[in-house]
């Protein structure tokens, strides 16, 4: 059994993250550290783990890393960086936040606002997404979860941008977000009265942080500059991502194309075509639904993916690339079905 | 005290027209009809309406429309025109249903599969978009509630297809659409376990009916087709549409032109440059809120409308475009603030 | 026009009451205060009032009370009776919170926890449940506003109390509450992603402080000491309370005694025997609806009431109330049509 | 690994069924039935489980039940009697209708109006509440699951009455239940817009049909009737039930009650006295959490139970029988951690 800590255990990532390796056959939760939380048992953190026998909440600073195998770092960016940086230089870590998921501490720096504190490793940062990083993240030490966001759009993107059959300079993403995506924070906007029964965008115009990780892997990719329109919007509920994306391209190709590229991924579906997914189908699993549907205009595409943000958006990606990165079957203890309803 | 008659009583439509006429110091309600619940009270069809003092529902052959100032009709679309080619010709009509809004018979078979029973009225009735038909409306004897969907894309788009500032070959518009759009039918993914905590497109691909009435009204305004891409969604909330529509123009142009052509219209709000709407904020009243943003693509706009589907998207629409027909203040009964939480 | 002011106009029952008092006939809205919020627009802090006509919050410090008709307190208790006190002596007020519901000082600590500063106003203030404190409200200076489970748990006991007719030691109050009653707090309970898709007991054991007001109202009646027991249920919607009582009595006789005492008042309409009521009805309006079903067990008794917490559990109350300390017509403002779906 | 049919595999039930044997070390899927759908794939009846291997519906007269080891019968009462009588006679079944939960024919016709059609049946079926029938089950060829909201009420109440710590006449259970109980039936009621953000009581009075089961299996420990009081709520949540019990007895002699019957039971937890259980902390999990709070009446006491009514209330129970009744470790495939949020 392969020894892990998870860093940050007090929030929804941290949460899921328990939720899915508790049950790991190959993984042995020993370390839990929240700052904010330390000396309370989970069981009063998160009352829904009451039943599991967990260690209780230390300080990240009192966890003996000695012993573990893999880090998970559940952290909120910014404290990522100066928690990972004084970690064991030889120490397997999975970071959930965005703190290494660019490359360049310029483009950093521009969409988080702080200067990057550890520039050495987020060159040693593997990007998490596990279907294209999957040789770099066996061999990599230091992995980035990608955003949640970033994710679902790139399952529908890189495909179709390296085979080059999209208009590269027509890309809209819009995206209907659950609220869990936005963390266990204390914020008006994400009060049961404030967000139930309706919708609204956020981060609108091209200004959403993820938006950062789509222009470097789109870039590496296309090898220039690919600027999508990406407008997230909140939706009321709790768990999910659907992304709805306009291409120009033709639809069959298109169809073609993804789903050759997933046919042998275990976790990624596409739907024949014109068929589309729904958030709904893949709650509380690992698995990713696409479907493309032509437009009624000549050359026009409707590509929609559906995944949960909490599971293939962030904590079920990191397991999957913790089961890499240890040697472990990639799928391992991730088999979710979907829970409906 | 104008006499009102609403057939099709027994919908969401109808409950909302009553909400709303109850209180209408110039209207009131003398016949309710519904077929398939005819002979009840609506207490029991409707139990949040008991405290009202309403007449019971019967047949729609059974009503007397001798001393009817108007009639709203909220049948289903099919049934609406049977009905109305039989209803008097002197009678002001409201339809709310798809029945009248299409001018031409052809384009109606071709989006409701069924050949029109009633070209003349079909010729005869005006388009209830109120905003841009005022003249028209004052004038009718037979009006054609708008689509909810389509009245909340073309309070975006109308002003800005006049002008000719947004190119008419590359409009998306993306929809999320609260659950009572689909009205009271017994479908299975309307109910709430599988609609709740969840989203998914749905009409995909340019087929959604409502796209019959943008084709046809843009078509006007532009003198030359403009076919958009329209895709909605279903969100888990009861009221509210919120329309994200992409477009390549001018941000502060279009939000000029916004709040220009808006200024003066009491129910339309424009936004601050770079604020955005929400469904939250709208819901129960007759108010659309329009927000625009500039996307940091050079000339690419993001604009967003808000409208409650049942108010301002039907029936706050059809009571406003009754106080026209009738010569009353056109915003009389409908000042209604809007509910929030 | 009386001239209203607004203390607390930053809180939901604050926005409820500009809902409902911006359309009165006989009321306007000169003054709003919040402290916290000072300086803002009320568009700024509820954006769903953005299209009305309303004067920026002020500090309550800085509200000129001369020319004020009647003053609305809806700040948090504490506060609320250190403004109060301080407030100009003839003045009119309703005071939305918990300060002045209890008579005895000592009752008040005990539930609250400080030491009240306004004995005298304590002493002053008339209990605000309209329908049975009608007269002293009419000739009130202070009129202290219910609490919302208070009220609906006491629109079902009181008849039946002064009546006789149900054991006076065996009275238990089920809550189920929406989650608007618990105010725009952050607090992580009343995020979406912990309250949605769920419910939970709170305050269980008699701990609410709402028995303070249950203790004292049913003591009067009864002339001996009611312990009721009384459990809130925090569900997943953002307006309504449905309290279900659990009585030993007659369900005839005591539909008839509750018919008979509600049969002339225009917001409490009682079901017939058999049939409950749902908060889905009353949602936005002033109406409470109350049912009553004999359980298979002889002599015993399920009532159910429902009404909306923030209309007539909270604001909509306080309206009913000014309507009389202003000698205008009681309902006057307030027939709001239930708001469904 | 055992060769398992489930009969009825549309509903709610055996899609969770499904949800949980998938994953499950000792079972195999070999049949799936459902004759109003026989011919469709599963991912077309459930697309959340499109990434499965899953046979095809067929008719349940197609089955061929030879090579099955165990089948789970989840069609609808009344029809479970007529399918289940005509199975060869060796086969190990698990109903989870409520046709075999009542062993007097009598009774059963009182509760469900239809004759029942298998009285030899209705006499050797367990009744399946795993933790008191443990025996019983294991030795049984026919288990007949319980009723959801009647597992909920025995967990708190069977070792309590066993004990004689309560006073038998003078039970109140009022139960809050998600909506999936409610199977995936078109029913007014049970759509989005008529559900979500409310709730209200149903089959008030004592006509709710579990309580047949409550009569039953409480006479059985009691040796004379104990009638309890009922009522069941509907609130806007798709999983869980929330049991909140009024009783008069001791507090602390109940939760040492409690603790000690179950201490040793792997799904059920009973908290520390004072604390209370949520439905959000046992969704998707086979957990049942019970709390016990006294009352400041003395000698009374509030004890709530929470579970979710698709898994531990009935598809959860299934399987645990069904390990039982194959000789598996009872918890085998069920540790599910509960999906928060």
């Amino acid at each position: 059994m392969y020894k892990i800590a998870i860093l940050g255990a007090s929030g929804y990532t941290g949460a899921e993250l328990i939720r899915i390796i508790y049950n790991h056959p190959e993984m042995e939760i020993v370390v839990l550290a929240a700052n904010s939380k330390a000396g309370q048992s989970m069981e009063n953190v998160f009352p829904h783990l009451r039943s599991l026998k967990l260690p209780s909440l230390i300080k990240v600073d009192e966890v003996d890393f000695d012993n573990i195998d893999l880090c998970f770092c559940a952290l909120p960016h910014k404290t990522s960086q100066e928690v990972i940086k004084r970690l064991p230089r030889q120490l397997k870590i999975i970071d959930l936040s965005a703190d290494f998921r660019l490359r360049d501490p310029d483009i950093y720096e521009q969409w988080y606002g702080n200067n990057h504190q550890a520039h050495d490793l987020q060159e040693e940062a593997v990007y998490g997404l596990t279907e294209f990083y999957r040789t770099e993240i066996k061999a990599a030490r230091l992995v980035a979860g990608t955003g949640c966001n970033a994710a679902t759009g790139q399952y529908i993107l890189r495909p179709l941008v390296k085979q080059g059959v999209i208009d590269l300079d027509n890309i809209i993403l819009d995206l209907k977000c659950a609220v869990s995506g936005a963390g266990r924070s204390l914020k008006e906007n994400l009060l049961h009265s404030e967000l139930s029964e309706g919708t609204n965008a956020y981060s609108v115009g091209g200004v959403h942080r993820h938006l950062g990780e789509f222009d470097q892997e789109l870039f590496k990719i296309a090898g220039r500059s690919v600027n999508i329109q990406f407008t997230p919007h909140l939706i009321p509920a709790n768990r999910g991502i659907l992304a709805t994306a306009y291409v120009v391209g033709d639809s069959n190709e298109i169809n073609k194309i993804l789903s050759d590229r997933y046919k042998n991924e275990h976790f990624i579906h596409v739907l024949p075509l014109g068929e589309t997914p729904s958030t709904h189908h893949v709650r509380g699993s690992n698995e990713c639904h696409i479907g493309v549907v032509p437009d009624r205009i000549e050359n026009r595409s409707i590509i929609i993916a559906a995944l949960d943000n909490l599971t293939k958006g962030s904590s079920g990606q990191a397991v999957q690339n913790a089961n890499l990165m240890l040697g472990i079957d990639e799928t391992c203890g991730l088999n979710f079905v979907p829970i409906f309803p």
